[in-house]
């Protein structure tokens, strides 16, 4: 019998605000593709911005690494996010009708600020464990999302209008990454001695996912 | 001549949101007495956890010292915020029905996040003229806050429901803290090359005087 | 039956360091009175400069705290080590005839650099647990050390050359504070997992052990 | 007329400092192929565990960037240095008769921790200006040291028995790491008000550059 891995008993921790995350009305309007385009917009304005400290995130857990391998793998996260996400957002920003000046001069919004600056600090004052708790809302949560959706709307992703951003988190690679950051955390959550804390990474993870909520929030209150 | 000090050109540089921050309608309704007490004691909710995170910003500092006196000055105000003035947050707080197990309990709102960790990350991504610099919207405005109300109501503060509140900001020791504050910057300005850095200080100080506002939006949502 | 806390784990851990830390020459020769002048002195120069950066090591654990009582308990050790015992510290060299302005100018020797950036940034890259752990060998060490020297000299303190540092180390004052970091230490190693990180925390405490040893020998060394 | 880079005003602020670190004996002896393989050795097994703390710093450094580019570059930087750098150094050791077991279990030397330790805790204290600057000594010290060798024995590197560490560092290829290094400087200098700061930043790369005079003193102490 497998033993309950640290991220499910985490959602568990805080089970209804787990859903009104991945069941956020952003995420159902998005997949029944009545989500308005003001709203889709803002929050990928928005998500430019978080990409930025979400890299930024990742070089503070090469920072804090202990061996290479680690400092490499999280390098290389930064690299991607940084690079070739960010190359893939501003294509897909582009098609939309926001351009990378826009992007660029996007005010950051107070939902962006929590979560980002959350997830930062958090990593400063506690150890990697701490770290990757405060990221794994984020990380592997929208892997459920995608998978939902994509359970969803199966065959009609070509012409749904967000169908693209839901291929992509639904897509065999981005469910490797989150599948792996499960993996790592259990890694993390054995060496760093995650039983004993598990109440105050729970309390984390709890105010990481309700952040995201207000994510999505802001994403439908700007229509 | 005096030359203008950082402060004052930071404010000028993002006059707009400062009038917004430092006239909140929030402190309008405080200071006319109208402020419906259920904002008032959300926003002393809040407030607790706000000082402990801003009791932690001050040991930042003091860690970021580069002297003794420098290092004593930041301890002795990490010992006053945690110590005395949690204290009087205390009392205050019980005096208007809300006990220290409630204080305890209250769950940080975004708004409360977003600023205390924008500080917070800042100081540690920075150095300590960037954390000094995002303090001072709250440590210095406060005091300006507390001066304009203290003008408005000046002979009525006994009877008046937020008197004390008033009273406290408006007061000798707290205009007191303020003015050193801005005579700290100035100095941190001239060591820290302020000059060359100002474009990057008056976007932070615009970002934590837009959470300052949404911090007293917060308050006033809460009815 | 008392279980065995961590810092003796720590100790037995590295036993064969932490005699060559606790017996060195340096404390041998400063217990038997004949430790030359020059070697104490060069110590003491260091030790201001020690002094300073372990202060800022307390500022990163109040930062690093996460209730009131415990920023307030380490926001006063950063008081009481930048103020009093500074001021102590600056008094006995004075009377050994070091000035304080001598003391401003020393140069840091690698030896201090090492153990204090060690500390440090062991503490920045790791969460309480590891920055206290790192902390542990100075602060609870120096009170083994002070207990052993005034077994081996009770009687004859007053005209012992070094006995005032002797007193001060093997004083009750000392004592009590070396006895609550033990205390303290148990509290972090349960809340922050210790057990599943020992072996992390160990090679820690060894490197922290070794570089005390280093300390002392570049005391020996002035000579 | 060009004015003076912050790297050459940073040199000549320690110029005394600097020639013993880039014509330090171990150096001459290197180039003169007299260095014991022993000291050679011991350098190369400190050298390994350096460059895991040198890729942290450039984590560090991403973390503390605030721009894209600046971000990817970094991270760029962490992954030539823990990847690629990592693997020609552990290829070197081998050939010299050091397998990655041995690198692994070498316990590093106090030379080692207080040089890195001291540019990662500087970092954090810091901004990014203050890093770099602590970083600079080793980064573009060593250009200054590989074209120095490589000028003197320029025509019988491949029987030179450390011809191969001399090609590296005289290569065109770090040689424009190097360059970059110093025009990023430049370009940091002025962004971060460095004219106002330099006292400090001259401290901190004097203290560096010192560090580093300890590690080639090491080296040479193995013998």
């Amino acid at each position: 019998m497998r033993e309950i891995g640290l991220f499910e008993r985490l959602k568990a921790s805080c089970a209804d605000s787990w859903q009104r995350y991945i069941r956020h009305d952003f995420i159902r309007q998005l997949g029944a593709g009545t989500l308005p385009k003001t709203a889709f917009r803002h929050y990928l304005s928005q998500d430019y911005i978080f990409l930025i400290h979400f890299s930024r995130a990742y070089a503070l857990a090469a920072y804090k690494s202990e061996n290479l391998r680690e400092i490499r793998q999280a390098a290389e996260t930064v690299t991607a996010l940084a690079g070739h996400e960010m190359q893939l957002h501003i294509s897909y920003c582009s098609e939309l009708g926001i351009s990378e000046v826009e992007l660029e001069k996007t005010p950051e919004a107070a939902a962006n600020l929590a979560y980002t600056r959350f997830v930062l600090e958090r990593g400063q004052a506690g150890d990697l464990l701490d770290l990757h708790v405060a990221l794994s809302p984020c990380v592997i949560g929208y892997a459920e999302i995608g998978q939902w959706l994509g359970q969803k709307v199966p065959a009609t992703l070509s012409d749904h209008p967000y169908g693209k951003w839901i291929e992509m988190y639904s897509g065999d690679e981005y469910q490797a990454v989150a599948s792996s950051a499960v993996t790592f955390l259990d890694q993390l959550d054995k060496r760093r001695g995650g039983d004993a804390r598990f109440d105050s990474l729970a309390k984390n993870f709890k105010t990481a996912t309700e952040l995201e909520i207000g994510f999505w929030q802001m994403g439908l209150d700007a229509t």
